[in-house]
């Protein structure tokens, strides 16, 4: 069969699993984005910036299993390299394309608008090397090799690739044999490393499953929960993969999140003898600064590519191996470990006087339903919400290891086309509205319907806590922001004014009985407040700049 | 003397001529902006976003000489490189310094937010070196050399540089014995390039200077016009680097654009025997896609490190050397050449019909006052624009080989700046707008008072003309744009909206009858309507891209 480079491109992206590819035009893709609005079963979503785009491909990867995105030569693929470290980072796979500049005009070395100006076309390429998993140049010889193998390297690496499409190979015809599928990885050998674990685990106390943000983005939830049956083991989570586990099955213990945990998870945690660390990465911010008293050497690292036991290290055991492979195992309970306590509903007073961050996130916990997807932005609303308790349906979605501010507007742009019927709730703040702004008139394009918190406190709280309370840098622009949905064109959007808890339940009340359109709350708070956690670990963060 | 880093460092920015200093605030900066906000002479702009202060820092360097941004680690750093590479290809000087993790976190390897969580930090400085001309990690040691190293790189390169600031050096305290100097450069012998020059034009029939945007870079504006009336050679202009030469000199013949130029000027630059090219790069942008009819191989190129004439190669002579050695040289006019003319005033009629782009060209012409700076965005903007016919004391910005869209607005933010007293006209478009719409917030909060025009035609217009006129990928969503000043806290901007001549005739008016407040233009022009050179470009691009 013959077809156009880009067509075989966007069916094998359709084929593992994409139906929305984000991006913004330019004249490097343009011709290519015919083929992709051609496209029976692809939609093409254009944002209104690169950077805004990325953040959109990451939130749709991170709900539908693999995302892509189309820039083009320079100005595009650079905007776009924070968001798309970000998906590295945290490990969401996202497949970045960019239109480029004919064969003819590389080889040539051309000073064409968009490059350097020295001739040279390899920069950008380079620039890509260290926040993506593989990258390849597509040609029409190597494009039913190379594409399979970088669209493989996303879905098993869970990582982002970068492919460099120049837009006369887009456009080339090839002889196309076969529809690209995804390639089946069988399970590795892993035995040796479970009977590791399995002997440690048999003398063990105290064990416990620290469960992290791998488990979302290998989609490893249901195995990791049939081994805690099996094994009894009780289960903490990190912020960082909040969701990771049930956090309704009685093996939950609650977020650990170094010394400003609760007591009992930290007693049981610090003093467990025997550590089973599975795709979680203890970062700074997950457990405040490192704080945690357990030997970090003694933990099994059960990481993807990065298993580490005593002094048995494999950086070739996928994750998927190791977490079938721990469903061989099989304990009777042994301990006793804290049970997690759900918060108690109506844990809030209502009145007319101005709103608390506490009070705040007492009521968001109240107003969640059964499987919203919750994302909350790297500042107060993280930081506040990571303590919330999820409904086994729920998805709770941030950022805390890249931690990009104005990450998750754009990306409940992407969550929330990914699957438009489940509703999209995000917490926000002023500081990171600003950002990426423009995403909300994407989402307004697109008839989407998600409800968006935003804290308005006058500015960057993340910093003032962690330095500078007062300071100017530290201020921001105050704006109108319930003007802005009428700006970008929501008409059907529903603005709510918010100062005080009775306004914030009136809201609530609002929203739910009107789930047809987008709501866009703006809530008001004073400048010094915020959640504990936050101060807390800002702390922290302050102490370690030092 | 004992100082911090930080301070040392501000003290260097300052004395190279720096006392704004754009970026946005992260935890890894937050200390060392204590030493920007309380330094006697700089004041901290902050920003909406790292792209925007990019962009802001550019403009600011476009005036002032050299800029200076900050961000954080990672997520700050990241989405400010399509600004930083922008500055890159254009040879616009910007120090940009990134707040990062201690030494002490780096050296062991710890999983900190705004890293990839791979324990390695190398990873975006890596990322900065194809787009900056140096790079540097700073410590104490090192504090002293390294930094005038990169500010002096910066200055005599004009381009960006990068510097490592983790947030321990720059609160270290350091011995200073003496204040940083930007460094005096002795121009180089160049004499065997200038007689080889000479030779050549000695027996030219028809010479001729093309100049371009490295006159602007390096400010050689007197020199190339000293040398111009010596030697009574032409010069033409290309749109990349207009405001190289005085358009009120009467050597200067116009804008040369290749096949679309006027053909007075195509003829005589086309058959000139001896082009120099001052400063300038022939881009497919700037020349309608290489459709020049001169041997390519014959042009004396006079670019900074980078002479080429016949066989004679040098890339370690600056632009400051050769052009100082041009004006040894003195020649009688030997030749006829076509004589620039001068757009004439009042070329429109006045008429409540929609407003046209020729029209609206033409009163722009007259709008332009003396020593106005005009920015005008990469779209029917800058094709619009780079015809006008500029005063001897205007400057004109744009951005034509980088070619990012949205660049002009935060570029605005830092050309008005630096200059608050010379009225600043922006030309943008609508779809440029959307990119970096928050960055007209912070005009708002520095109270500048520049005159915006917005083009309202409902699209990517210089996208349209290139591909896909009526494809859904060129449209944008359509927002109130007159509604965003008062969104952003503007209430002293004035806010015209115009849709016909007559309109705009009167927007002229009220803009010049109250200088000292912000003007936004809304102008509303059909959806197919373009500036003729922007058509005529648009299929060269067309066509290069087969």
């Amino acid at each position: 069969m013959k077809q156009r480079v880009g067509q075989y491109l966007m069916d094998a992206v359709y084929a593992a699993g994409v139906d929305k590819v984000f991006g913004v035009p330019g004249d490097f893709n343009l011709a290519f984005l015919d083929d992709i609005i051609s496209h029976e079963h692809i939609e093409w979503i254009g944002n209104t910036n690169e950077l805004n785009a990325s953040y959109a491909t990451d939130g749709y990867a991170r709900i539908n299993g693999l995302g892509a995105m189309v820039t083009t030569f320079g100005v595009g693929e650079l905007s776009a390299v924070n968001g798309i470290a970000g998906s590295y980072a945290e490990r969401v796979p996202v497949i970045a394309i960019t239109g480029a500049p004919t064969r003819a005009v590389e080889e040539a070395g051309k000073f064409v608008h968009h490059s350097l100006g020295e001739g040279t076309f390899d920069d950008y390429r380079k620039m890509f090397e260290p926040i993506t998993t593989a990258q390849g140049y597509i040609t029409p010889e190597n494009a039913t090799t190379e594409i399979p193998r970088l669209i493989n390297a996303a879905i098993q690496e869970r990582r982002p690739v970068h492919l460099h499409l120049p837009i006369d190979v887009a456009l080339a015809e090839i002889e196309v044999s076969e529809t690209f599928q995804p390639e089946d990885v069988p399970h590795q050998d892993v035995k040796k490393y479970i009977d590791m674990i399995e002997d440690k685990l048999k003398s063990a106390n105290q064990p416990l499953i620290i469960a992290g943000h791998e488990i979302n983005s290998f989609n490893l939830h249901k195995e990791l929960e049939e081994i805690v049956n099996q094994t009894n083991i009780p289960v903490a989570q990190l912020s960082l993969g909040k969701g990771a586990f049930n956090e309704e099955n009685p093996h939950y213990i609650g977020v650990f999140d170094g010394e400003i945990a609760e007591d009992k998870i930290k007693d049981y945690v610090n003093n467990s003898d025997a550590i089973l660390n599975i795709g979680a990465k203890l970062t700074d911010s997950a457990t405040a600064g490192f704080s945690y008293e357990f030997d970090i050497d003694d933990v099994v690292m059960i990481n993807h590519k990065n298993f580490k036991m005593n002094d048995t290290v494999a950086n070739d055991v996928t994750l998927p191996s190791l977490v079938h492979g721990l469903k061989d195992l099989h304990f009777e309970n042994k301990n006793d470990y804290p049970q997690y306590e759900r918060p108690q509903k109506n844990n809030y007073e209502l009145s007319d006087q101005p709103l608390t961050q506490e009070t705040y996130f007492n009521m968001i916990q109240d107003f969640l339903q059964l499987d919203d997807i919750l994302i909350a932005e790297q500042g107060t609303s993280f930081f506040g919400a990571y303590d919330l308790a999820m409904h086994k349906d729920n998805t709770f979605i941030g950022q805390p290891l890249w931690g990009s501010i104005g990450y998750t507007l754009p990306a409940t742009l992407g969550t929330q086309i990914a699957d438009p019927q489940r509703r999209n709730v995000l917490l926000i703040g002023d500081g990171s509205l600003q950002l990426t702004v423009q995403s909300l008139s994407t989402m307004i394009r697109q008839n989407l319907k998600p409800v968006i918190f935003v804290i308005n406190n006058d500015g960057y709280t993340v910093e003032r806590m962690i330095h500078g309370m007062k300071e100017p840098y530290n201020d921001i622009r105050m704006w109108d922001y319930k003007a802005l949905p009428a700006v970008f064109g929501g008409d059907n959007v529903e603005v709510h004014d918010v100062n005080t808890s009775e306004e914030l339940k009136r809201a609530f009340e609002k929203i739910n009985s009107n789930s047809d359109r987008m709501h866009y709350v703006e809530v008001k708070m004073a400048v010094e407040d915020a959640p504990v956690k936050l101060s807390e670990i800002a702390k922290a963060f302050a102490s370690q700049n030092k």
